[in-house]
């Protein structure tokens, strides 16, 4: 099991959550306002933030690909991430920049672990030998009803194609993780208006925001 | 760490070695020989024995991809043999098939951990992990020297274009794992005339069909 690592350098920060959480319009709009303050931000996500990321989101979330091995779909994943670390996110932090991710590890833990036949107490220590032990110094889990999140999100990928029960097993898992280490976790009810859910971000992540000059 | 499995229907059989070690000949001369007499074989590979497998070893293999995390590339090949297992060599085996693969788990720890910056006792529990602890009741390892090997082995892959040290400490790693245990691998020499290591893997490999009725 690898120690957990929090940089000293740069701010790391991972939204999650459930489909049509609305995680990918407020990691833009933060990104935005990091910049607008003056913050160097990378704005990235998982699977698909490097090129061979995006091969490896093509093969997973395509509904083409059909029935995956379990351990299969978590490992390529896991190997989305490994790549990830090493090319985008920890040479970013190394250069003071806030790094935005949409999606991290806890997405593995509660999608191939808590939603699937694995279980995330075997994939954790996969999942963080894969990414050194990195942990975002902030998760922000926007937090939704699962039959509200599929209803927003539209046409459904692969993953989104899985029952409801599925769904709702995800969802508590992010909400456990987040009781877990409130600390390093901020959970915000994503059925609001989306400025007041920019604005309750805006506020977990000031304690953050000294850790990088802006 | 998943307890060591070794199917009671069937026969595995895998085969591991160096670039131009004549690996592939050599599987297709053993699959020929048991089907004439009379046994029902799947040929198969790792990389790129499912249909998911291909396309992670389109990745791993193309030298347009460029460098990779050593992690990502480790992870991407024990997908490969999640996916393989679970859905090619177990429904084989449970037929009663003999299955025959060129390169299975053995490869990746000789070459994503004794080649590179990895640790095979890393890597060796995520392996094991994927493949659900299963074992070839043979390894045949084609031995031969690095030099002779990738002259052999014509225009260069991904993983051929790596310096000669690499792929003399990967010959050592397989040379070492057939040695820690003699009773489920046969190193034969592969410089020596094609039809005479035929021989030498049919010997090698008779005690092990009287699992199979042909």
């Amino acid at each position: 099991m690898e120690a957990s690592l929090y940089t000293e350098t740069g701010v790391f920060i991972a939204f999650e959550g459930g489909e049509g959480s609305g995680k990918s319009t407020q990691a833009r709009l933060l990104a935005a306002w990091l910049e607008e303050h003056g913050h160097a931000v990378v704005l990235t996500r998982e699977p698909g933030g490097t090129a061979v990321g995006q091969r490896l989101r093509d093969i997973v979330l395509d509904p083409a690909t059909g029935d995956l091995s379990p351990r299969a779909e978590a490992l390529m994943y896991i190997a989305d991430k490994a790549e990830h670390v090493d090319h985008v996110v920890l040479p970013a932090l190394a250069e003071g920049k806030v790094v935005i991710t949409d999606r991290y590890v806890d997405s593995t833990l509660a999608y191939q672990g808590a939603g699937r036949a694995l279980r995330a107490v075997e994939l954790e220590p996969i999942a963080r030998w894969a990414t050194s032990g990195l942990r975002p110094h902030l998760t922000v889990v926007l937090d939704i009803d699962p039959v509200l999140g599929l209803k927003r999100a539209g046409a459904p990928d692969r993953i989104e194609r899985e029952p409801l029960d599925f769904h709702r097993r995800v969802r508590e898992h992010f909400v456990e993780l987040a009781a877990a280490d409130p600390g390093h976790y901020a959970v915000v009810a994503a059925d609001q208006d989306p400025q007041d859910i920019h604005a309750a971000i805006q506020q977990a992540i000031a304690p953050w925001l000294v850790q990088v000059s802006a």
